[in-house]
């Protein structure tokens, strides 16, 4: 079955990172894949938690927030702040962001400071969350490197590569890097997140309508990885450049 | 490396399910693995969402909410309502419980009605929301027999038996259905809800720390297999007694 | 007039209570009142309200929370927390348990620690606060025993019995315990909390429909007296039990 | 035992009703009890609560509400707004203020206006709640004959006189309508809300430290009748003058 | 054109300021403009905002609050309370009301003190943030008379007299101190804050409906001026009364 | 004196305009001064506000919504979400952004579209207001230009150009469009918003310190005049190209 883009199941929308987008944020990028965007931006801010402090837990923090900007949407969505308080949806994806930040982090070596990964979503279509993740690590390098740079922190505390992508099984068929109607029609929707080195972050299988077996299981883990090893090498690619 | 309650890796905690426990609600079940007790009631209302209606949807609806009464843990966790929202952790588990519940039901066999999943936590040891599953799937079943006997409904609109566990690898050995303790101490956490068939419903393996490799994700999908088994058989025995 | 439940107008519903239901609470209590049921239980928290600590009032606080599960009612009741705040029957019902509770202890010999006393209708049938103050009361005296045991606290702080009990006037008739559908159908309501030496901690009397006369106010407190002399001694029961 | 202000027990304060104080309030009074001041204004809004539209119940309603100006106690109170949500002893009060109101309508007569009874404490000094009864009553009967002079109503829905007076017993001895420092004083704390015909629509006793005995109830019920006696004369001089 | 109530078009309404209204209040004012009422209350609280205390700034603060009481206008405004947040128009008139204030006062003679100016509308007609502003003037100084006389300061931190006037152009023509009517039918609205040196503390002029020229923009100015001259008079007068 | 960076006092800072910036919105555009960058958004959303529907005002509405992304600013400012409402100073510029698009359009030539007009600062340096009502109105033009192309309005409702600077004095002296640095230090702040046709919709000006003469008000809506004149150029040439 062809895929609405023309694209091979295998293979992932074009992807492209714009790095540094915003002024102050002590690193930023904006991410692409196909018509989703994503900015993402990390501001270090010193102290902790107040649990940190109270437990005396040494070293830092980072934590996530999402949002989705109110014309990302078609059919505008709007802000949380005017019914008073975070959707669960948004919530659910901030607190993944934060996990799988700090998996690639060594806290210990944040002393002091809290990072804020801030991931905005400019245009959505379809794979928001694997995008924030994505944008929010090369993001989090750059940070990284302007703290060491400006001597806040001694060493550098990224101790693993992350990137995230989503698969799913539509009509039957395993497929990458699904945009918005392949999402909103999949039976299975699965966001794997994984480390440079080939091992699990995070993996979060769901099936929408249905069940799905061991055997498309594996079939939509092994798309996953082998796009997550093309994303893993364009973060790499923008902060060399 | 021993358990702290003396089990087997692969073994589940003593799982207890009492039915009807509540006067008023449509199905209720208490249900108890090892010291996590959860009290899953099911009540059905006439009506459906504003979506529903707008969008013309016929059928019903099936919702989850979950809460953690106060003193169901050590060191007392204070109510949500005095904070004005309910926390992350709350939300995410709500949404998860009512999407496997929606699994579990042809909704377009509950016209009219939305069937209201709560999810209370009496005592907390770990594995609370895999545990309110267990016991909502049973709960639902009792709630559906009830409309069917006051003909509210006309067909059985239950199509899945629903079961979840979680797994995880502590000190680098998987084991099943981890008690508070070990959940704290675990590398990985998984958890896992299954359908009657052997299929996935929700995969959800997150790395506490470090990452996970394919072999380990195989290896812990397989114990959650394996106790989703008795699970389900445990859940048909307390419906048919 | 006969009642619904065939009980004279004297006559208590049956009155169960199910001590230490709860595994980590310092003490809890199942307390029945017919069809109407509770879950009260204390948890002993370090620390004490700012005011208290700005003033440096020595001693300790007992404070009340009080929430009925969505279940408890036929026709759900919705959470609180979907509105963003507690409901105003349930605060002003949580600041009489507080206010009778501590009128059941000498604070200053609680010194540093607050004792919440958490309750939570399982099944509501009328009376729910008479019998969650009832429960409490029991439950305080299964978590002082415990800070004692404990050696948290050095002095037992309890100094009066506490018992409470509805009446009312339904169709004219004086009447005890009334459940759910009397009270729905009272022209008087009267809630009335005592020691065990007899005297009152709390005397609420509202007119739903017309007035009520001294007469009948002189009635409803004798009722309640006798009623509550019966619940006094099912407490010490439980507690002796 | 002399009172702060040289009265005698049995003494009300000097008790002063301002009637028509704001232009567009459909009626109002500005009632004094000594140092308490509280502005009381009724509106007519045509509408009912939505359950009284959705069970049809015909006629209208009457409600309350209550808030403290931020200056209207010594050490400024700050406005619930700034927490986002009402406190629990305004919420106490206002719900009070809408039942004794209630009982003094027939609400039939209503008929598709709701009165909404805004108490605004312009200065505390004890027993505003009570105040706020008072000079309810008092704008309610303004409200009334404006309605019906309006023709918006066909008849006079008043049925009923309502007066309120806080009793107390400061260091054993049984006084009438406390001042702020006696009512922080009181032991024993009762506010009572009687008909015109002498017969009790509220009832609430507290003891805010020990307990009472059923002869200093009575005591205090005694002295409350007699000073409604005297209010509901100054109520009636205020709408005749 | 004819305006309403027969001013002519440069014409304020009558003032009346009465002094002195609340008990509590460090200092307090009525201020009347016609049928616009409002109370201004001025409290004097220790300490000062956080972010004071966190940058080290000596001296104290004033800051104001808003509201209209639910009475004070036909057709009733509900309380921002049963919405959970301040409404806009409050919030922008009450940070207005701040800035005012803190022109006319030295903060650093305020040492430790807050001055909260509560505003609350008894009355509106028309020009409620003006009289806010001219009458919590008016409350300030006698705040400020007090905390002198109780040598809670040392120096009279009042250091500009301040007023303000709306002026708008209804119909092609410009007026001064518009009532409600006027200000509902105004296609220019203008409100000017000055000292009594004659310069500008705040000008807001906006254009309800086309624009306004800078022939206007001075006609407006112009006419704002003559009325605050006037306004000044009375408030001197009011605090030498 | 020389300005932070070599501006002379009447000389705007580098403005950009970015088009079409978003995929979903009707209508987008990324506006810079300087180091300030906004996003402005419009959504065309079928339906008008509640009071429209009940008062029946035929035509649709404009509305706008502000906030600035946590990374803005040096120093990340925390999500008014987290807070659970708007604050005031952002309240109080969407507020602003609405009544200058409506003063842009002709309300009744949008029958039945309401148009949010969401203004995200990306940076902040200063004028983000200002730049927001600047980007805001190209993304309008943008927007009704496809509306119209997609036969959803049939007549363009654009009936006005607006532009809007910021102007004020530092050190004494009068200069335009501030920067952050610039504002900080300002004794006096005035933001301007003027017609295509040199006419004023919205006039702002407010002492920051001390206060402003007439003098000094002509020169800084001299300034403002000149700002704007070249503003509207700007905003003219990005629609044309």
């Amino acid at each position: 079955m062809a895929r609405i883009d023309g694209r091979r199941n295998d293979q992932l929308r074009d992807c492209k990172i714009t790095t540094n987008f915003l002024h102050h944020a002590a690193g930023s990028a904006v991410i692409e894949h196909g018509k989703t965007r994503v900015l993402c931006a990390v501001s270090a801010v010193a102290g902790v938690p107040r649990w940190m402090k109270e437990q005396k837990v040494p070293g830092g923090w980072v934590t996530g927030e999402y949002q989705m900007l109110p014309a990302s949407t078609s059919g505008r969505t709007s802000r949380d702040i005017n019914r008073g308080r975070l959707n669960g949806r948004a919530q659910e994806i901030q607190r993944l962001i934060g996990r799988c930040m700090r998996a690639a982090v060594d806290l210990a070596k944040l002393d002091g400071y809290t990072l804020y990964i801030d991931c905005d979503v400019l245009d959505a279509d379809g794979g928001t969350r694997c995008a924030s993740i994505n944008g929010a690590w090369v993001a989090l390098n750059l940070a990284v490197n302007r703290l060491l740079a400006e001597r806040k922190i001694a060493k550098n505390p990224i101790c693993e590569s992350i990137a995230a992508i989503s698969v799913g099984i539509v009509d039957g068929t395993p497929m990458t890097d699904l945009c918005y109607h392949e999402d909103a029609a999949a039976d299975v929707d699965m966001n794997v997140v994984m480390t440079g080195g080939g091992e699990f972050i995070e993996l979060q299988g769901t099936a929408e309508s249905g069940s799905f077996s061991r055997k498309q299981m594996l079939d939509l883990t092994a798309l996953a990885e082998s796009g997550i090893t093309d994303i893993l090498a364009l973060q790499r690619d923008s902060l060399a450049g």
